[in-house]
């Protein structure tokens, strides 16, 4: 089967669910159902503060089935975001997870656009690097930047399409294609994907999965979306194995125009 | 259960199939299985003709499943149009579908770019409407030709999304979206789609199907491709009944950021 | 030089001018100046109708220099949009142009998108020229149908790049070079441009000329964006006559990297 | 007049030029007095190794007129960056320009496609900067990195557009948006422009100045082309300042429909 493969797990799924802006925990586990999804994100701090909407969350989801994925969002520097990754490990651990150790790595300095630190990050995923932990950075599509954080042992890298909640699709596809291209660990388009097709449009560039919360949790009715989502992301993955038609300029029929049956022969039909 | 209704017929699928440019009639023969579709596109000149790839291409279908769409591709005229629309209602006949009188009509008198002729597809569309047939005409995305066409009794319009074979995507977004604004009857995007993320866009833009020929048969993988199309369009179909996430220019966190918790508290932990 | 030539007219500017939308006549003046534009298009119903805006609009301009366009806006069918241009004709006369026989076509039943009817065009179109005049019709950018308007003896045509006054740009790119590979009339690109960058895109495309009055009239400052459309149509031009370089999918640096200067050679300096 | 300022030096054009890739010398010193540029920007390695096509080059230009912007273009790591930028301060001086202390910042340690490594710029900028050095860092579009190395005291930022002479035009223009939107020092385009509409459009969304380099020299007529950026640059940054106009979904005539000449009223006319 075609499995993805991070740090020593596989999944079947390759979309990654969030589990903030739903209108109730009802839809969100019912959407995280109908999604398909392996793999939920949390984001830590947010879960320790109970905040509105988060209370009840760790308890809503079934973690014999759905594995963890503690993010550190809301950490504006590297030493916040080590100190929320460790408590995220606590987080899996308590869920039943012992052996957890991902991390969603987020260093936000920003609050308007969300748009991560790359030194802050690089900081931050080294040091969780060592002290054991699958490190899956979200991280501006930057090829260089990517392959560092790769050399320096990152599970994954999760380059974001567009700005976080903006549904505003690929608008970095080029440089994802320069991240998918040269990368050896699996790259997870993270942010900006607003409808299937865009989903769609990431696993047929390459990509190894998506990263899909606000598409599914804002939708009008969100357990159908994630359905959507769920089948386009499979839509994707095979027509990257399969492999596309030759993109042309012109237009070529359906078939050879030699032997088109005659003027006379349609006459005489 | 969602279906499709064209004249006084309803489909299960939103996918229509060709018949072109196949490696072998078993792969084609597998490939429209693994699609799901019920309908299926014939050229009659060709199948008349015995074309190169057309031979047994009947026989080779189960006609009591599929739907068959005689189309009149190879016809520069009206007037020959509306002769092979003939032909192919005997052709559906033959095939043990009495009751069969859709025609795709296709117009085209360039041989290189394969645009349609607006003019002579009106001509020819008025007459076969006149003759019972169910008209199912390729245009060029002009919505006030759609709109036409529609007022002289065609069953859908069928615009294309670039030019045949070409595997471009869709080129004339902004026009479909008008046809679809516009149209009462079913809008169908016919040409252009080379991957199933273009697909998904067409029916989340609110197009009510696809037609899908080359990027299928002339995939790596043309099985394959055929499934991932059908997921596409599923998905694609149920973003569009579920609508989407309202679009936003700046970035927006998966969860308020009152009530972070905050770094003391951090440190408790 | 490099003259642009309708019908038996020669041109040096490449920019086609509206009247409507200006914040006053004087707005409008300073900006038909600074364009450097050569020919203005009127809207016939609108001035003999004294509509809001058009009082006084004919005597404004200097129609020794500019060679006026009359217009057919307004005109929901081929018979209103005849009689309406052989009124243009005479408001030409009375404006001292006697051997001016220009006019722009639009037929356009559709009042909320403005796009016009191919058929009402095409049979304007052929009673006009039989008429003596030189049309310039305003269509939808279809190849057929530009090509089939030049057969019966267009002057130019003029495809829309995007709703009129919508400022979208070229929407329409896809079919607008292929009207401009097949044409032997000029080809103008007649609505939707918001910015120069657009006009210089059409320009560089190998579009003949643009017809630009929303983005100008409705800008912050008409009067510099008129001067900044001049300087972008004749850059695309420019650019056009050029040839630009060739599109690499990879990066080449400025310089070969044979010969680059050693490690060892750069510390000696 | 509408001045760039960089460091304490004031520049009436936008444009900066480069000096690799010529046809010939010749070609280069005409191209430069076309395009109207006041800086132009030299590889500091190449010069110094006599590089094919560098040979004369420091010669070929009346550095009286023009301001040197040495870069170091062929640098993997930021020590050699900073040690070719110093080399970079003799090659102005012997120039004649003693007090010229900019450098363009180039840390590049991938040949294939050319992209800059956040890190070793980073490095290097400081170091450049304390050493009194007006820096302008070629950076990859990450807003962050761009706040990051205005903060360390750069001079500009220099963001790509897309990869060096791929000419693929703004394939980042989500990101370099947001550059310009947070940016307090100038903001240049530096890479990836093709054609004079997209030198036009980064003028438009406000950056300051562009780099171009390939898309005049590789063009099919190096000094037409060259005048036509020129052209576009000033029309870009015209229309940035003059403000475009709304940007709407639906059309909208060119003058109100009220008030539109009745069928009667022609009747009369």
């Amino acid at each position: 089967p075609d499995l993805l493969t991070i740090g020593k797990r596989n999944f079947h799924s390759r979309l990654f669910a969030g589990t903030g802006k739903y209108p109730s925990l009802k839809v969100m586990q019912q959407s995280l159902r109908s999604s398909g999804c392996e793999m939920v994100t949390v984001a830590v701090r947010r879960v320790q503060a109970m905040t509105s909407g988060h209370a009840g969350l760790i308890e809503a989801i079934d973690w014999s089935k759905i594995w963890m994925l503690p993010n550190t969002a809301g950490c504006a520097t590297a030493e916040e975001a080590i100190r929320v990754a460790r408590l995220g490990r606590e987080l899996a651990k308590l869920a039943g997870q012992e052996d957890n150790k991902f991390v969603k790595l987020e260093v936000i300095p920003d609050s308007r656009h969300l748009l991560p630190d790359p030194f802050g990050t690089l900081e931050a995923a080294e040091q969780l690097v060592k002290e054991g932990f699958e490190v899956l950075p979200y991280i501006n599509a930057d090829p260089l930047l990517a392959k560092r954080l790769e050399e320096v042992g990152c599970a994954t890298v999760m380059p974001l399409g567009s700005p976080i909640g903006s549904g505003q699709g690929l608008r970095n596809a080029a440089n994802i294609s320069l991240i998918i291209e040269n990368a050896r660990v699996p790259v997870v388009v993270d942010a900006g994907i607003g409808v299937p097709s865009e989903a769609a449009q990431a696993l047929e560039m390459g990509a190894d999965a998506v990263l899909v919360n606000s598409a599914i949790a804002l939708a009008g009715d969100p357990i159908t979306m994630a359905e959507a989502m769920r089948w386009a992301i499979q839509a994707g993955r095979q027509a990257y194995r399969s492999g596309r038609l030759p993109e042309r300029t012109a237009a070529s029929p359906s078939s050879p125009t030699t032997g088109i049956i005659t003027e006379a022969k349609t006459k005489q039909l």
